[in-house]
């Protein structure tokens, strides 16, 4: 793992999601450019001294030199935005697998690269939009695929959260202050951190891609330097037309991402709130409430759930079944078996792509006084 | 009444509306164009024959006639779009009240003529925008207008139906007919039916005004010939931005118009299926349910309840809410008396005007390949 | 009407539901044993001072001396639990017919006696038990009535309320001060009042009659006289089990009165709070939510809605249709037509004496040691 | 681990639990009866082969003569009812900590010998009552604790499931045949597997404890040999009233294990379904909703939560919540420190005996014709 040490927020999480299923155990770490708390975030996770190291660079080369077996299989790089490109790079060359925090890299130009990357070094690629993990969220894509809806006419997008409607960085708040920082954010601060969330959603579900867009971002708290708001009008390559909102400053609310795409045959809704329940609305007779855990279910819903219905399963177990799927495929590569399509639909860096030029794109849409931009990548 | 013979969906629900609360009695109208039409209304409605008349224009003048206490206080229009101006001029010139289904005219033009018309006549004028006369609307109105919320910063409005989904126009479908035909309507379809119930109530709860706009129409079904869909972008005269969203093909929606509202200090949502709570959420503290009849609220929205808390009001309450508090302010004025605040605070003619200045400003947006249209008045 | 002067919270809604429709003309009134007080509340509603009378006894004999079609035709009497049997009694043998809220009587034993009242008049006769004029517990009874959940095995039904939790009586809280007194509530508190609904609305929703039954009522506040809190077990007459609990003490409980009901292949679930929703639950497939106004209802269920789905009708829209349909049955039967089964679907004299019948069973069974007591009638 | 092979559904549950907090490794194993079967078990969850034992005598012995810092340091239980007491009780005679499926065992005699046991022993016992592991249940015992509803009136807990709706025993569905096996389950079903549960639930948040109770069991399928529904009247030993049931035949229902608790200020309800919410509800002022993961909650919500609001946490994180605090409070221990009362907050020997004494008071309660039952332990 590089980065993720003591106190960093996303780092727990990965490690939760990483060791959930038994799959995966931790082996190895850079957890912080400060050696010292990177040996005591080792010493937190019970780890052998010598197998936590100060750099990312020096751990990529001693675990490249062990015996097979030994060595750590893939890497987790957990670390802020502007500190994704060269680690990842570096893993991929040396032979690991990557898995990667998003936004995948500071700009579209490292993440073209990365791509080549990826490619050139044949290693799996692993980008953590995590929403996408939930198994009514791929319930949701499946009914789509299988024409459920028939011609999909309009997608809705929202993630709303209220924790910086107040001007908090520059003070002890780490979180706040480095994505607020465009030295470490990129030139997006809202769209940048949940806009490309909810972006890679509605792309995921729908199977459509944006062509077009109109964006206003707004920088709503006095003092600060990125957008922390910001609502899209979007067309997609089937002539649906979206809207997508993201918005860091919508004071009580907490991490209510949610989706409703409608076609010629009906309608879908989920919210994060109530992740376990998708809702299948038609035109002339009852909704259905689909639930997680159902035998009624794809097999991709049913293979990314581990409890009977009515046991709630929530953003961990969602970020699992990336780590999960990852680990399969993974397994499968180096037994030489063949990856089921149920493991292998874990976000990648054609998404990475995609959201870092749509990062590009709102952006320059918002300055622009023309109101459609197109969707350059 | 003018308009709203058997059969039709509107004229029903404005009767029940009038009569809920034993303060209103229908004593004439002119039900149809058609006189045997007309005349079997009447019938239905247990009217004097004799007070049943063959247009508006007979009715009017008529009853003009008739001593006063006898003649009719005020007269409801509930005719297709194309047919409020005329009725509306005439019942105001002879010394009629009005209450006027929404939008309030064909086009800006004659809205703004009619306003002149209401005052130089001083009569009391009413515009059905129903969705403000849900109690919880008017509290959440009086929250932000206290100040409880601190500046308004963003407004979210959205109102999805899926009833338009497929292509009823052209044959027994009166509604989809008139409502999709330009001759009947205007220049917008869901933008003039609903879109302008969601224009009014994002004015009416935050007290803002939208200065300019950028809007995406489209017509989603195949050979209809006026928008069925659209997403607005909205900046308002306080620097809050916003949002609003109205469709006609949301597959599998019924009629879930819905508003939430964020401030400095915390937002506010609402929406008509869940109509009588009013969420109010908090920077730092519990997300508190507001609901209707219960002694914790403001005098507007006490004002507007009939029943304990708990016991569910819906929609036709919130219309006879409009009813009874113009009935109120009639009677106020007939008897020399002044009306309270809470009986004055229904739609009139500047809410129509501005509803009628969103249809043209949004179609002309529509158009328009520059990101934002001033929103001219 | 008889009772529900000024200021009586149940008298002014019956008026709303009795008037919304167009149906019903309020002609006369003796609305308070009190001359002065019932001549105000005739002036409130602009009735003509001579049919204001100073007694039920007097508005009877004198209305009864009217013309035919001059006369009222049918008298509501919304007066406390000991003053229901003797206008009724009265009004229906002098031919009127009659409505009544409910509890129907004091006793049981005036309720049998009311019951050969009405069968010998031959007059139509409904108590107002509100709840079950929900359109969706219409659609609740069809379904099962049709077998669509198989044998029905077990049945709960709640009605929590709070505003008893303290010692209000005694004051100025006229509605706390009579519903605690044995002088005008009878033998039961909580039971009486909101018990008997949740019981009415069990039997009506799943067709069965309780045969015997297991009760624990319970005094909570100190100095109280009747029960304010109960929970009783049912056994069903088809071997099926059930709960209902109902409680005046729920602190912050509003209103929910809810059931819900299982059988060997489904379940189905409704709740006042969201009174226009009907869960039907599944065996292994998904829920449905059935929403009130669909064409997919029968038709006992779209004749008792007003709005287009999406349009909430509430608890005064389920209480006009209890009075519409009586409307509607009194008019047939005036003009020699045959009523629609739809019409005649509201609750009369035999729920009354049903309820009658709970109230002394369940206030038995509450002071026995023996588990199980007989429901006897 | 005893038990918990391959295929067993709550084997597999724990083990996820034990394992998402990187504080707990498995180390060995006696999975099956079948040596064979454990031998695969131990084998998918990558254990040496070595200690991976044909029985729990074996492993308890065998790990006991390893060195200190290499033997396991506790033994997870997780057999059927009727092999839970002697395991346990070797366990901990040979100087384990015990972590124990519930119910506690096969009667309340064992129960008793066991907490003889645990007491002898000194070490440390939890009973895998996952539901009280919610953040949201621990808030609410917090409040209940700190008297913020006042003096508690009434306690309704309900645990409706349906996947017992059809006789699914003896075929291939290895859940529903030991669970409906007297032989394995002991006196009871429903209410062994699942009311213990909702009676676990009840007394943990209250902070109460049931003295009497009025039980209806039913056995609702044919040819069922224990029940599949019941329900219970309460009386607690503050003078409070409740109400549980319990039901595997309510068609359609998952796991919707709920209470509500009534005291004289106000009242909260949690479900599981919405594991994340807590609703306080109050007398004369808006209800609150609670939600998991912010700072305003007790240190013991907070303790038990491991993301940002927003984020929903389920059901194996709760599961996970015990494990993480047990293994807490085993390293206090082992390193001579004093546990914090959050750690120690995981039910224990005394629940596990009040467990089974609801069993055995329950089955009795039904079989007779007294109406109250006296809870014996």
């Amino acid at each position: 793992m590089v980065g993720g040490g003591k106190d960093a927020f996303i780092g727990a999480v990965h490690r939760i999601a990483a060791l959930m299923d038994g799959e995966i155990e931790i082996v190895c770490g850079a957890f912080s450019s400060n050696p010292e708390k990177s040996k005591l975030s080792g010493e937190m996770l019970h780890l052998d001294a010598d197998r936590v190291y100060g750099s990312y660079g020096e751990m990529i080369l001693k675990e490249k030199s062990l015996p097979e077996g030994e060595a750590m299989d893939f890497v987790s790089i957990v670390t802020p935005n502007h500190l994704h490109f060269a680690p990842s790079k570096m893993a991929l060359e040396n032979g690991f697998h990557v898995v990667l925090d998003k936004p995948m890299t500071f700009d579209l130009q490292e993440a073209k690269e990365l791509k080549k990357v990826v490619e050139t070094s044949g290693k799996l690629f692993c980008l953590t939009h995590t929403y996408t993990g939930y198994p009514m969220i791929k319930e949701a894509r499946q009914l789509v695929a299988n024409g459920v809806l028939g011609k999909i006419r309009k997608i809705y997008v929202a993630y709303p959260q209220g924790w910086l409607s107040e001007f908090l960085e520059g003070g002890d708040n780490k979180q706040a202050s480095w994505r607020t920082d465009p030295g470490k954010s990129g030139i997006a601060g809202c769209m940048g951190d949940i806009g490309t969330h909810a972006f890679n959603m509605a792309e995921y579900v729908s199977g459509l891609q944006v062509t077009k867009l109109c964006a206003d971002l707004n920088i709503v708290v006095e003092g600060r330097q990125l957008d922390d708001d910001g609502s899209v009008l979007l067309k997609f390559n089937n002539g649906a037309s979206g809207l997508l909102y993201a918005s860091q400053v919508a004071a009580g609310e907490e991490n209510n991402i949610r989706i409703s795409i409608y076609g010629e045959k009906g309608g879908l809704e989920w919210k994060q709130e109530d992740a376990n329940t998708l809702l299948l609305k038609w035109l002339n007779k009852p909704t259905e409430i689909l639930r997680a855990g159902n035998s009624y279910l794809s097999s991709y819903a049913q293979h990314n759930s581990r409890t009977p219905p009515g046991h709630p399963e929530g953003y961990l177990e969602a970020f699992a079944n990336l780590y999960r799927n990852f680990a399969f495929s993974v397994r499968a590569q180096a037994e030489g078996n063949t990856a089921k399509a149920e493991w292998l639909d874990f976000p990648g860096v054609d998404d990475g792509i995609r959201g870092m030029a749509f990062i590009q794109n709102v952006v320059k849409s918002s300055k622009s006084n023309e109101k459609w931009t197109e969707f350059v990548v």
